[in-house]
């Protein structure tokens, strides 16, 4: 048998090891343009495993462009029905969802109106948050390098060296340069889920950020558990939905977040890069954003709806993980959320909250912004019940 | 303002004079990677006059290959069903439908087991001539060069020199290349308007072709108009289907179609290439199909259904036209069957039909696939009621 090309050998990982693809599944892929060989090689090794079908929608951020710059103000929120009819059959279905992020452009909304930009926010669906909450489907987000992302990423390096230094990269955080990457990848799910036992078990009642710019206190439901490296589909399927994944995770309270945030990483959100967001919380909400660049697509994406403004994840990420160690930006939340510990406006995980009451309560909203405010400067406590104050991460590192 | 692109220049005229995109109509286009460039100028113009929104349907044949080579057998007839609903709703909201050649890939399935290949007409859908026949789209099929087209037309080229040819080529036939391509294109349309006019006069009984390989004999409707340029939503909007156009066509008497005729030019289907068709009617329906390459392929198809195997269109392309001329095979029906006479198994346009009686008797079938008969070497004649036998081609050149 032929060697196999590293496209392909990063497909079976995707497939078998990320996504879980099964029998008999459609599996929906959702693609940057430019990645046309890794997706034919996971469309392959979907097949093999006995797919219906795979269909990609290729994800082209120019053209969303055109849309923003050229159309009627009257019809930037309108998206064809048959987009979300799709997903939501396919979450009916049990089906699969794999996404592959091969170039993304912060610079892709440039000189649009950041009114109209925060208006669409394609390619994420308004069914997106409702079949990720109902586990219907199982689903794994990775990335593959193209010539345009690595232009971005390393704009002084010639293209060539570009792209071999992102694919290098790459190839490390995904662990793919690992002798068996499959079994690198159950072992640092592991690593996580032992993290995240360990601050279920502390059953913190709030967690507090503190740094250049940060004085947060994030308060956690009774009933949250910490979650990491996979997740379980309602039928009890597991994928790893992040290659790569650093990170352990839970829900807070939307109602008890207190204090100021200083973004330590610039956030590409649906084309537009928002660089040094700083936002003040009172009384869960945030009720005062600011950023040093496009700070209006972010108020127009937290005034979507009733929960845009609060809090749905809370992210702790140590620095053992192999992201925030290159102290690359990559532009895409995939990987730079997995560089730093993060929160996200919007939309919670609810299953992650025990309590029925406590989960009636988890915030709702139609978007989901994740944002990096961790750092080796800023440090991570866990106040108590009875309010000890007992050390989470310093300089990085666990201290539970 | 600045100075216009290729690309803009090329999509106002496919927008304004062959689409004819209307104020707040959804524009649906399927476009070949590869032709992005293009289908971005396109959405731009489009949402300048209006359209409500633009969506793509990337199309990548290697993808298809995947399915082919590793379904299940079991799963190949499948298709998501928001496809073919996307395209009966546009139809119903009168939305507009744009298709861009930009990479015909007559290679991308060689391989693949014949019988599995012609089991999908991907990205034809079983819906497609439902929407072509109620005329509720206004539409338009245009090409766009790439490099990997430019490699399959002209191998024996260096990449860019390749490139540069099918881009001069492709500017030529498309009537890019005038002073005021719309304007050429009116007054194009006008003179085969004018030649379909002297066709329909003549009320030809029936049609007779003879050449190298050849002597079919065509029966026609007694109220089958020909037509020519220009197609008419339901509605009266007209549209350029095709840029280029050179034909003249109408729909045959699917009961009388005898005789042999081998094809003058490859054929290009669904991604199989089809080279040396020859075919022998009896009754209507073609009761041998032999062929140099694939036949397996255009066998298949031609079983799909009961119409499948009979003719839905017969069209006449003289000497004049811009395509012919070139000698080029550019491995595509929008651009090859324009270069010469052709004939059409499958679905046919029933509306050209006036005769409510013979309307019911005109071919019905899912599929409809174009293939070349003509050439400066085939004689047509049109046989009138009375048996008289009038000529109508002769080296290519109109005799009527």
């Amino acid at each position: 048998m032929a060697d196999l090309t590293d496209a392909e050998r990063f497909a079976d990982l995707v497939v078998e090891v990320g996504a879980n693809v099964q029998e008999g599944q459609e599996v929906d892929i959702l693609a940057d343009l430019g990645t046309e060989e890794v997706v034919r090689a996971i469309a392959g090794a979907a097949y093999r495993r006995g797919a219906r079908f795979v269909d990609v929608w290729w994800w082209d951020a120019l053209l969303k462009r055109e849309r923003l710059l050229h159309a009627r103000a009257d019809t930037l929120d309108y998206v064809p029905p048959e987009l979300g009819a799709r997903l939501l059959r396919l979450g009916e279905e049990r089906g699969c969802r794999i996404w592959i992020i091969g170039n993304p452009q912060p610079h892709a909304l440039d000189g649009v109106d950041p009114e109209r930009a925060g208006r669409d926010l394609l390619p994420r669906l308004k069914e997106s948050s409702e079949v990720v909450l109902a586990r219907t489907t199982n689903w794994c987000i990775a990335s593959w390098p193209t010539e345009g992302w690595a232009r971005q990423v390393y704009p002084s390096l010639e293209p060539d060296e570009a792209l071999e230094r992102l694919r290098q990269e790459l190839a490390h955080v995904s662990r793919f340069d690992e002798p068996d990457p499959a079994e690198a990848w159950r072992a640092r799910v592991a690593e996580l889920r032992s993290a995240a036992g360990r601050l279920t078990e502390r059953a913190f009642d709030s967690l507090r950020f503190r740094g250049p710019g940060t004085d947060l206190s994030v308060g956690l439901f009774r009933s949250s558990g910490w979650h990491a490296g996979t997740l379980e589909r309602i039928d009890g399927l597991e994928s790893i939905v992040n290659i790569p994944t650093e990170e352990v995770f839970t829900t807070p309270d939307p109602a008890r977040v207190e204090g100021t945030v200083r973004a330590t990483k610039p956030l590409e959100l649906a084309g537009s890069l928002i660089d040094g967001i700083a936002i003040r919380f009172g009384g869960g909400r945030a009720v005062e954003i600011d950023a040093d660049s496009n700070v209006d697509v972010l108020r127009a994406v937290a005034a979507k709806d009733e929960g845009a403004a609060r809090l749905g994840e809370v992210a702790l990420v140590d620095g053992s993980g192999r992201i925030g160690a290159l102290e690359t930006v990559f532009w895409n939340t995939l990987l730079d959320e997995n560089a730093a510990s993060h929160i996200a406006l919007g939309g919670s995980y609810e299953f992650v909250v025990e309590d029925e009451a406590e989960r009636a309560r988890a915030n709702q909203s139609e978007i989901h912004v994740d944002f990096m405010i961790g750092s080796p400067e800023v440090d991570v406590d866990g106040i108590t019940g009875d309010g000890d104050i007992i050390p989470v991460l310093r300089g990085g590192a666990w201290q539970i």
